[in-house]
C-alpha cells in the first residue's frame, strides 16, 4: 500500500515555504507572487496532495461562511417556526464576524450527500450545522470523511467526532405529562413526529416513561410528520377511539394548534372536554384561544450556541466542548384544565 | 502606482452615455442601439474596465449558489414572517437544481457594500436578490459595478439594469382603505414603515391617496418601524389623540397585532370601538381575536419568482422580462367592522 497521505507540511517542505503559504496558496487568497504559488502548486500535484481535506482545517475561516443543509420540504422555512429562530440566532454571531451561512434545501438520499460534498468541495463553507440528527444518521461518517468541521445539535447516536450543543427535549416533554396528571388526567394521547429524528423519538419515549412512572399507558401513540394537516388527521383519528383522551399531548406546536381546531370543530370545548398542549412555544401559542400549553425550547439561543461552538472549532481554539443549553420549560396556558368528572 | 480601477462612472463619462446605460451594455440587457453597445464596450475596453466582471454575467451557473444580503437586525428572521416565507419559496426552485442560498446579514452603509463584495468575490454566488429597496439605494451601482446579475424585489427609483420582479403593494393598501371608507369610517389614521424602504412608503402614498380621492385627510400617520414594540407605541400615541381614530390601517401585521394587543389593553372593543387592519397576512392574522383584516402578499411565491427569475438571468436565457405577480388581496376578517355612531 502507498504510504500516509502528503500533508500541507509536506508540500510546504517540497516547495520550500511555511505551511501558511501552502494554505494560502491552495485556498486561492492573494498576497503570494505568483512564482511562490506557481511552486507550492507544483509541489502539491507532485506529492498528489489531495486538495478536499486538510487544508481546510488549516486555514482561518477562508471561506468566511457556515453551512446548513436541511433535509426537509423548502416550506419547513416558513411553516416550522425552529428554523427561522435558528438561523437568527446563528446570524447573530455570524453579522458581526461578517460570516454568510449558506443554506441548502435538500430530499434525502443521494441529493443530502451531494449537498454536503457539495459544501466541502472548494471551500465553500468552514464548518457546517447538522440538524435534524437521525438514528443512524450517516452524515456523521460522511462529514468525518470530507474532513468537514461541525457541531451537531443534540447529540447523535453512536461515537461522533463532533462537538454537539445539546438542547435536552425530554424534561420539557415529562413537564407536560406531570402537568396533564397533576390535573386529574389518566387517559392521556401522544400525537409523535416522525419516528427517524432522534428529537421525535426522544419526545415520545419521555412521554411513555412519564405516564409508565405513573403507573399509566398511553390511550394511544399517533406517529405523525409534524405538519399542521398531520396534526388534524392524527386527532381525528384519537377523537373517535371508543375510550377518547382526555388530554393529547403533542411533539409539536403545529400539531397542536392544528389539532386544537380540529377538536372545536368536532364540537368540543378545550379545555373543558379536551386538554392540549405543544411543544416549542412558537409566536402562534400565545395568540390561540385558548392560549397553548406548551414547552418553550428557544432555537434562536440555539443557533447563537451553535454558531459560536462552531466557530471554536474552526477557529482552531483548542479543545471545543459540547455545550448543554438549559432545557425547555414547561408554560402553562388555558388549553389545558382539570379534568370534569363527567 | 498604477492609478485607480476604472469604475462604471469612467466608462459612461468616455463613452458619452449614462451610468445606467453603461450597466445595460455590460450585463447585456437589451434597449439600446447596438452602436451605444458597441461603443461603451469599447470605452470599457480600451479603459481596462476588468473583464473578470464581466465574464461573471457571462459565465454559466459556476458557483450553484445565489446570494440574499439582509440589512436589517438578525431577529428579523425570526420576527418577521416575509423572510422565512420568500426563502421558502426561493428555496423551491433551487432545490430541485442543487444550489445554495447565501445569506448574509449585515449592518448599513460599509457593512452592507462590503457584504456584496465578498458575495461577488471569487465567484462566490452567480447572483443575488435586492430586497428591501430603499429610496437612492446606493447598491444599484454597486452591483453593477461588481458585475454581479441581481434581480430587484420590486423596482428601484430610477434606472436599473436588472430584472424586477413586482408586487403591486398599492392595490392592496388602497381596498383596505376603501373597505374602511365602505363601513362608514372617516378618522382613520395609518402607522407606517420606516420612510427610507421604497414598499414602506409606497403603502404610505396609497393610504394618503386612496383618503384623498374621497376628499379625506389622515387622522394623523405615525412612522415606526414594523416591529411589535413600535406598533404599540404608535398606537398609544393614536389612542391619547383629542380626535381619535376609528380604524387604524397599519402597513405590516406584526405592528397590527401588537397594536391590537395594544388597545384591547387600553380597553378598548375591537372592531366596536376601533377598527384595525394589517399588511401580510402571516400566519398570526387568522389566529389572534378577532381575525386580522389585512392584505395577502404571498412571499413564497415572491421569493419562486425571484428565484426563477435570477436563475433566467444566470443562465443568459437571453431577454429576462421583469415580472409582475398579481398584487397583493384585501382579506376581511372580524378587526374591522361598521362605524358605530356614539
Amino acid at each position: 500500500m502507498s504510504k500516509a497521505r502528503p500533508t500541507i507540511a509536506d508540500v510546504a517542505s517540497r516547495a520550500g515555504v511555511s505551511k501558511g503559504a501552502v494554505s494560502f496558496a491552495l485556498n486561492g487568497r492573494p498576497g503570494l507572487a505568483q512564482a511562490t504559488v506557481d511552486r507550492i502548486l507544483a509541489a502539491a500535484d507532485e506529492l498528489g496532495w489531495r486538495p478536499s481535506n486538510r487544508a481546510r482545517s488549516l486555514s482561518v475561516s477562508k471561506a468566511f461562511a457556515l453551512g446548513l443543509v436541511i433535509t426537509r420540504d423548502p416550506a419547513v422555512l416558513s411553516s416550522d417556526p425552529f428554523f427561522p429562530a435558528f438561523i437568527a440566532g446563528v446570524e447573530s454571531v455570524l453579522a458581526p464576524r461578517g460570516q454568510a451561512l449558506v443554506l441548502q434545501v435538500v430530499s434525502a438520499g443521494e441529493d443530502e450527500e451531494a449537498g454536503y460534498r457539495r459544501l466541502a468541495q472548494d471551500g465553500r463553507v468552514d464548518g457546517v450545522f447538522l440538524s435534524d440528527l437521525r438514528h443512524e444518521d450517516p452524515r456523521i461518517d460522511l462529514l468525518s470523511e470530507l474532513g468537514l468541521p461541525a457541531v451537531t445539535l443534540n447529540r447523535p447516536e453512536g461515537t461522533s467526532p463532533f462537538p454537539a450543543v445539546i438542547l435536552d427535549d425530554r424534561p420539557g416533554t415529562r413537564a407536560v405529562v406531570e402537568h396533564l396528571l397533576e390535573l386529574g388526567h389518566r387517559r392521556i394521547a401522544h400525537v409523535a413526529g416522525p419516528p427517524a429524528f432522534v428529537h421525535a423519538t426522544a419526545r415520545s419515549e419521555a412521554f411513555v416513561q412519564t405516564l409508565a412512572a405513573a403507573g399509566l399507558e398511553p390511550v394511544a401513540i399517533e406517529v405523525s410528520d409534524f405538519t399542521a394537516a398531520g396534526g388534524i388527521e392524527a386527532t381525528k383519528r384519537l377523537l373517535v377511539l371508543p375510550q377518547r383522551p382526555t388530554a393529547i399531548v403533542y411533539a409539536n406546536d403545529r400539531m397542536a394548534i392544528a389539532g386544537l381546531g380540529a377538536a372545536q370543530q368536532a364540537g368540543l370545548t378545550v379545555p373543558d372536554d379536551l386538554s392540549v398542549a405543544g411543544f416549542d412555544d412558537s409566536e402562534l401559542a400565545e395568540f390561540v384561544h385558548p392560549g397553548l400549553t406548551t414547552v418553550r425550547a428557544d432555537p434562536y439561543r440555539f443557533g447563537e450556541a451553535a454558531a459560536h461552538t462552531l466557530n471554536q472549532l474552526i477557529d482552531g481554539s483548542g479543545d471545543v466542548a459540547d455545550v448543554e443549553l438549559p432545557p425547555a420549560q414547561l408554560v402553562v396556558r388555558r388549553s389545558t384544565a382539570h379534568l370534569e368528572e363527567s
